[in-house]
């Protein structure tokens, strides 16, 4: 049914739903395109951080005078010079980071002080002159020894009630004092059902321990940001970021400024991935910095800052057990998380929230638990990235259902079939799902990969499949999404949206919203997005609601701007309003071939007698707090094809299916360019890429150490169709940058046991360790 | 009454109506604004213009080849590049103007090449390196002359209808072609009542003829115009102009481009004066060129091209007749004026419509003719400036009324009081004055100015009176100004609004309007200016209508936020929208001290539900075409003060009381501005300046040869508060720009006449001609 009206609809629209080129690829492919890395602005200045060598220190003495007499140097900072703020992604706890360690530094990469100077090499070289004193401190690596009595303590004691609150949820909440018991930074803990109850009536029972690695997000920019303020006291930040107004209240609240004088101005981002969420250190020192030379101050990260310094993928070890009945309908599941923060909290916590909240739309099981605690160590911090939370569980939950499958003898697709959520359930969280194409996405992939045939072992190759779900935005955030629709005399549009196009496409498909709702052509829509100043509040950009949450509010934008001129026609022609369309930038009155007029004939009337004709729109970023997280849960089910060597024990990743439900696809072209980048990021964290910590240190802070996959190492991919049309999306749309990353993991997990037997549980799948399961393998046999 | 209920108003007001610091003071005082002169791009490149050295002359030949092959030279143009495109202020007549000349040049100083090259030198070589034949014609230089059957025909023939037509008016007319006959270009004739008739019953007639020269502009920064087109196509332009909307029209149509994809973008403009309104040749090139290049192009005029080029103040001859009761009572007046408007029509028609309607809303005349013809001839073309047509008649009447009251033997003074209109006249042109302080202006300046005592010559000293009247924006084009106020949630408010900030205040007395109208203070106001992408089209900045008209578009647009605003307090605190107020960026109950909310926990709310809060308002720029010309008049009268020195025949004036009638004064420091750059103007145009042509040729193109006033030339000077409220303008206020220097002109010659005892009807006073007079003075008595 649903795929029936998705063809309806795609055959009725004439912007959304085609593969239309995006609107920044010329200047994208001519380098006209100015990303922020690329920005520079008269008499600026080049600022440095210097970071901790150790990993846990007192600092007793910082002598910055050397420095302060190079020539070209404008301004040391140390912790003593901004101690009043502190940050960080509280999510109710008070924040626990400063911009420059105060008393002592928690990881190696801590910031210590920094600089500003005249061109980089006098930076570098002050902060070489900078002499820091430090008293080594005992350290703690593992989340597991740091929960342990006489740990070493990463942040002693209580930490205190922020004195200014990041209010951009507008919730007034201020947080209360937290004091650090054990390390432990945050702890979150769900129960639906009985889960002891659930247990007593399984028939199987599987348990495992899964283990992922922090991992890096690579984007190709690193991160970079530009602050400027004039002599009227105005803040101008040019960021590599993924949300203006998120950014701009941080600063705003750090820098102890009104909101209405810090400005985030447009520049294009070379890739974010969940990485540039956070406010940084950097960015708040760019401002800070610049406001005291009275200049501009650009402060670009290196590779390895961005490494050490710019919170990776959540480290988590998941101990789960589940249990099923004997004909595979599963009853309880029992998942405990330790999830290794590091230095800082980061969004660890809102990292346990979310794989909780994203794991259960997948299965209906009665029973379910969900525990997590998040562990300050002396490593670095952790963050979100592309499924943020959800990967690390999708890894274990879809891995274990193969052994659980195999346990009981059923057919693994069957037993998932078994189990899996339709439209209409509502979920634990309180969350209805208004669309789910699961089971489809399931039986397509499979279909699609002859899964029947192929799925017997030869030549050491394998297939596998993993499952799971994304949610469209996230009510993190009371406050949503608003996009405005100005009709110029022309009969052209102009859209503002605080949406921000970080590559992933948003500028195109925000146009394409517009355009068709309004009845334009995609060059009749122009375009002023990601400037705070320009463009109304926007928080559904990120946190998965870019064409959910943001393109609902442009679409709703463009319908109000539509229904004015449809108003305004109906008046000037004595048509009824109900019996009046808008097509190819002209009023008809419905189903007529000729039109009544223009678009810019009824403007000219319009702006005679009334001015401009503005279309607001607004969307939330979900339901009431309470009552569940998201209005719309995106499903992806992947299909893994796998070759073992078992002589060098490196797999490579032969084909790749996705089946995609997204909701109705506003650009096919971007939209497959989400799924196929998720597949090669997703093929990187499985096979090869880890953050590798030796005794706490990073010691692959580069692209030479840290492999990621090239082209050459790209599997065959395939795209399967499973477009379901959202009741409440703009045009049926849901999201695509985020649900395929995840269930690549178990996939391969499952095809490399398909492959040759073994199950390997720790990620990445290197060769070392296939080899030595493989050993073992034979050992045991 | 309506001083006292302007007093009462000030009171109330806690922004308007207040001497604010600009908002744009401190940028402009460190020098961080940026104008359009400051302005540089990555690959940009220099334009330069090839101008004629002949008056009138048939193009033979141009050869470009030497030029194209210099290094650095990236384009060079000529007529036949460009042969499509035609322009010019066409006021309902087919526009005579080419980018670059085709068949022959007109005026010295005719575009003939342009280059595009690397720097200003290699453009400056490409230039030499043109070579063109020309075949010399004859000349006119003097309008009378060419009227003549027989003169040298400066457009010869006819003047076709436009291909493209601009079509900013929203009037969809397209222009009939133009049959030049004797060199007219164009002819204006109004006549109210029975001038015949009128002469009859006088019993008074006086007849005098006034010559008023060229004079230039002189603002401080030069003409530039930078474009850029990016690899999309769409340009962006930076310009030093007057109005975004109608550069913005213009390029499109010459350009033939959507007009989506032109941009003005915002500069700082270091004064414009009305010599900036007119698209200029070199803004169309340094589009047109930098498609071409496909990198952006600059194009500066040097101060010399500025005045030969940019269209100084209209020369005018004016023959005028009065005619007066014995008692003063004025009874018929017939003006008529030969306008020289130069090589090309410029806005010599409108001068001519200006001249009239700004003339008629002085004086009470019952039998009024005004006929105007407009004259080419081979010299530079004419445009507005600062009171544009007005200050030429203004000379010509008061110097006139003198002349009748001391025929007649009556008090020059007494007889402008008993033939003065009044608040409630309806006047020939069909306006009415809703608001008339002229009587007052009159009494109060004169009372300042110690009238009775002083008016008696003594010490070569002496005293002269001069009124004049002004609009406050015009109805040329129906669309007139929208702004947009968009509600923070911070309660602060961005104001986009398309006014220039021209050096006037307009930025300032923009966001005042809107935060008195808000209850917020200035720094509340975060304001989007000047952009024709960010902000709505605005058609009153320009034609005298930047506060009455833009102004009130901007108060409606923050009454629109605010009732929105209220509409939700009143909701979310069960208060009658009625009771309910604002002040100080926080909901009152009316009268209560204490507030119910701030704007940020209301906007909270909104945001919540509804997203964005956006106000929007629209002012036409007059009323219906047909009914008048303006909705509001401002009258100023102007008593100088003067000593002549009889040996050297120089003029200095000693004191200037300015007594003015804007209406209420949104910044009475920004006014004080406007009426001082006035009288300083009006000096330089009095006794100075003159762009003197000998042959037809500009021979004092520089500052060091065209004399304007400095520091120690500026009189004593008296602002008199006069102060109206405007029923229709934001807060009463009109406009402060143009009304002051215009009375200044027959002010001046009044008070050499009182002084000496000379009457000077040309201008401007020059000590060779107050010589002269006082000679043949000496002769005559």
């Amino acid at each position: 049914m649903e795929e029936k009206s998705q063809t309806a609809g795609k055959m009725k629209y004439s912007v959304v739903g085609h593969p239309l080129p995006r609107v920044d690829a010329v200047v994208k492919a001519t380098g006209q395109a100015k990303f922020t890395e690329d920005l520079a602005l008269p008499r600026m200045l080049y600022g440095k951080i210097l970071r901790s060598p150790h990993h846990h220190a007192r600092i007793v003495n910082i002598d910055t005078s050397r420095a302060q007499k190079l020539p070209g140097v404008e301004a040391v900072l140390t912790g003593k010079d901004t101690a009043g703020v502190r940050f960080g992604m509280s999510d109710g706890l008070p924040p626990d980071w400063y911009p420059l360690s105060i008393g002592k530094v928690h990881y190696q990469g801590d910031e210590v002080a920094a600089v500003a100077a005249v061109d980089e090499a006098a930076a570098e070289e002050a902060l070489d002159l900078i002499k820091v004193e430090y008293e080594i401190l005992p350290v703690v690596f593992d989340a597991q020894e740091a929960q342990k009595d006489g740990a070493p303590q990463v942040h002693a004691g209580t930490i205190p009630a922020p004195e200014i609150v990041w209010d951009v949820a507008g919730l007034g909440r201020k947080p209360a004092p937290y004091k650090v018991t054990n390390n432990i930074c945050a702890t979150f803990s769900r129960e639906h059902g009985d889960i002891e109850k659930g247990f007593k009536e399984s028939d199987y029972i599987q348990e495992d321990r899964f283990i992922i690695p922090a991992t890096a997000h690579c984007a190709m920019e690193p991160h970079v940001a530009l602050a400027n303020f004039d002599s009227s006291g105005n803040l101008q930040m040019w960021l590599s970021h993924m949300g203006v107004e998120t950014k701009r209240q941080w600063l705003a609240a750090t820098m102890g400024m009104p909101l209405n004088k810090v400005r985030i101005l447009k520049a294009y981002v070379g890739g974010a991935f969940g990485g540039k969420i956070f406010l940084h250190s950097y960015e708040f020192l760019a401002a800070f910095l610049s406001r005291l030379t009275g200049k501009p101050v650009r402060i670009a990260l290196s590779r390895e800052e961005v490494f050490l310094a710019t919170s990776g993928d959540q480290r988590m070890t998941i101990d789960l057990k589940t249990g099923a009945k004997k004909d595979g309908t599963l009853v309880a599941q029992h998942m405990k998380i330790i999830n290794d923060a590091g230095a800082y909290r980061g969004s660890s916590l809102i990292a346990l929230r979310l794989a909780y909240s994203k794991s259960i739309p997948v299965y209906s099981i009665p029973h379910v638990k969900v525990e997590g605690v998040s562990v300050y160590t002396n490593k670095t911090p952790c963050g979100p990235k592309r499924g943020h939370g959800t990967a690390q569980v999708v890894f274990a939950i879809e891995s274990q259902l193969d052994m659980i499958a195999e346990g009981l003898g059923v057919d693994a697709i069957k037993l998932r079939l078994k189990n899996v959520r339709k439209s209409g359930d509502i979920i634990p969280s309180g969350d209805r799902l208004a669309s789910c194409g699961l089971r489809e996405c399931i039986e397509k992939a499979t279909r699609e990969a002859g899964w029947g045939k192929a799925h017997s072992k030869k030549d050491n190759r394998g297939m596998g499949l993993g499952v799971s779900a994304a949610q469209s935005g996230v009510n993190v955030y009371p406050h949503g999404s608003s996009a405005i629709v100005r009709m110029n005399s022309d009969g052209s549009a102009t859209l503002f949206t605080g949406a921000v196009e970080t590559g992933q496409g948003s500028d195109t498909v925000m146009c394409q919203i517009a355009a068709e709702e309004m009845g334009l052509s995609l060059a009749d829509i122009v375009l002023v997005s990601a400037d705070s100043e320009l463009c109304p509040a926007d928080l559904g950009n990120f946190l998965m609601g870019g064409v959910f949450v943001t393109g609902e509010a442009v679409r709703l934008a463009a319908a109000d701007a539509k229904k004015q001129l449809l108003e305004e026609a109906s008046k000037a022609f004595e048509a009824r309003y109900e019996d009046l369309e808008t097509r190819n930038k002209a009023i008809y009155v419905k189903g007529s071939s000729e039109s009544l007029a223009s678009f810019s004939d009824v403007l000219s009337i319009c702006q005679k007698e009334g001015g401009v004709l503005l279309g607001k729109g607004y969307r939330k970023a979900g339901p009431e707090l309470g009552s569940g997280y998201t209005d719309a849960y995106v499903f992806t089910a992947a299909v893994a094809e796998v070759e073992v060597d078992r002589e060098t024990g490196s797999v490579r990743l032969l084909k790749v299916i996705i089946a995609h439900d997204g909701g109705f696809s506003i650009n096919p072209l971007t939209t497959e360019g989400q799924i196929d980048g998720q597949v090669i990021m997703g093929q990187g964290d499985i096979l090869f890429e880890e953050t590798l910590l030796k005794d706490g240190q990073v010691v692959n802070p580069s692209l030479m150490e840290y492999v990621i996959p090239i082209a050459l190492d790209a599997p065959e991919l395939k795209l399967v169709d499973v477009e379901t049309v959202d009741p409440l999306g703009p045009f049926g749309a849901k999201q695509a940058g985020e649900c395929a990353r995840p269930p690549l993991f178990p996939a391969v997990a499952n095809a490399v046991y398909n492959a040759v037997g073994i199950r390997l549980k720790d990620l990445p799948f290197t060769p070392d360790k296939i080899l030595k399961a493989l050993e073992s393998q034979g050992e045991n046999a």
